[in-house]
């Protein structure tokens, strides 16, 4: 078997808390621009946010719109989400940074350094290069290279996206581990070669989530990083 | 003044001894191949090599061959090189790598490490990213992220090569500083609106090289990274 020589990682659920960290900044922005509106939900607010993420890249993996960063596409999901729950749009781009700021989960500083003892890490995420930069300045996420969409102008899953990230490694597709807590990420990346671990992240979309459970037979499947930084050494 | 946010590097001579590097490996690649080829002078073998570098990167600055990666420019100036030595090429490969694991100069690591206190510290080099990637695992430098030539696909100087890299770094041209021992590299860089910073590198070409001396009045004139590290705390 080939040996592995990079573990890419998927970044938003994967390695930091998106619905927490988003619920939290979206409270405080409500604070100090619309704090009357204690009627919304801030949990559910990231939720909404999040569900324009999949439809806002899909022109751009069928080709019908250029390459265009995610810090873009966040903030047209938050403008219009802001129309619909008639916030003021002017403080906006704040907001929108939020996403540079997310907070990691307890074990993702931990896990990534000792699994870089074994091999190079770094993300392969839809996130542009100044929100991983940002995020992994502010959470001490010790990555070798940010990798990602943004450096390969495709968005996961096209196979574009793994096969081109292999190739700046120039590593071939069976030396990368793609380590990412949804199946669908993974399935992307085994259909390119890429070896797959899957890590369970049952808080990912909050409180009332009842599991993180693998639908295939990954190659590995672990609670959190620091368990795969062990199974990588042996 | 705009705060520097950014420091950007160039890389070979200005990071990293190239010249030093590769007459090295090129010895014990010769004793390996062609032990009997006492008669090659490694220094100028380096020299030669290089000569190659710029002279390989035009077309493609020009437009008119399609972006490719410095290890495959290297790789084809190699092979006329060993031809023009009569030496053999089918270990060419195996030589091509040196460029991964050139040494840093003695300050380096320390001197980036003590940047990156005050600002993001990046490459900014005509090296591909897995051939920086190498370098900085090899090495220790303690890059934020992985930049240059790869990632924006152009080539130094040309004005996309700095501008593209300050857009992903979602910075305006005026909080970079751009690094070199180079005047040719700060001053395209000074070109675009970056701030520059000039590195005595006074044995880059060897120990006949008598000094290493700015043409410009560059925002900073340093002996060595360290020094320039003192410089962006105040």
């Amino acid at each position: 078997m080939t040996a592995i020589r990079a573990a890419l990682f998927d970044v938003f659920g994967t390695v930091v808390d998106w619905r927490g960290g988003i619920a939290s900044s979206t409270r405080t922005w409500l604070d100090d621009h619309a704090p009357d509106r204690t009627d919304i939900d801030t949990g559910e607010f990231a939720d909404r946010w999040r569900a324009k993420y999949q439809p806002s890249m899909q022109p751009i993996r069928e080709g019908r719109r250029e390459f265009t960063a995610l810090d873009v596409l966040h903030r047209e999901s938050l403008l219009e989400l802001l129309d619909e729950y008639a916030l003021p749009t002017d403080a906006a781009e704040e907001l929108n940074r939020a996403w540079h700021r997310l907070p990691p989960w307890p074990d993702s500083v931990a896990g990534i350094s000792a699994i870089r003892e074994s091999v190079i890490v770094a993300p392969l995420s839809n996130g542009n290069i100044s929100l991983l930069l940002d995020m992994a300045k502010n959470a001490g996420l010790p990555w070798d290279a940010i990798l990602g969409a943004e450096v390969v102008r495709a968005y996961k899953p096209t196979p574009e996206s793994y096969l081109r990230t292999a190739a700046v490694l120039d590593l071939s597709p069976d030396q990368c581990l793609m380590v990412a807590t949804h199946n669908d990420d993974l399935a992307a990346a085994r259909g390119c070669g890429l070896r797959t671990a899957f890590v369970r992240r049952p808080r990912e979309h909050g409180p009332e989530q009842s599991s993180s459970e693998p639908t295939d037979d990954w190659n590995y499947v672990v609670d959190d990083l620091l368990e795969l930084g062990v199974l990588l050494r042996q």
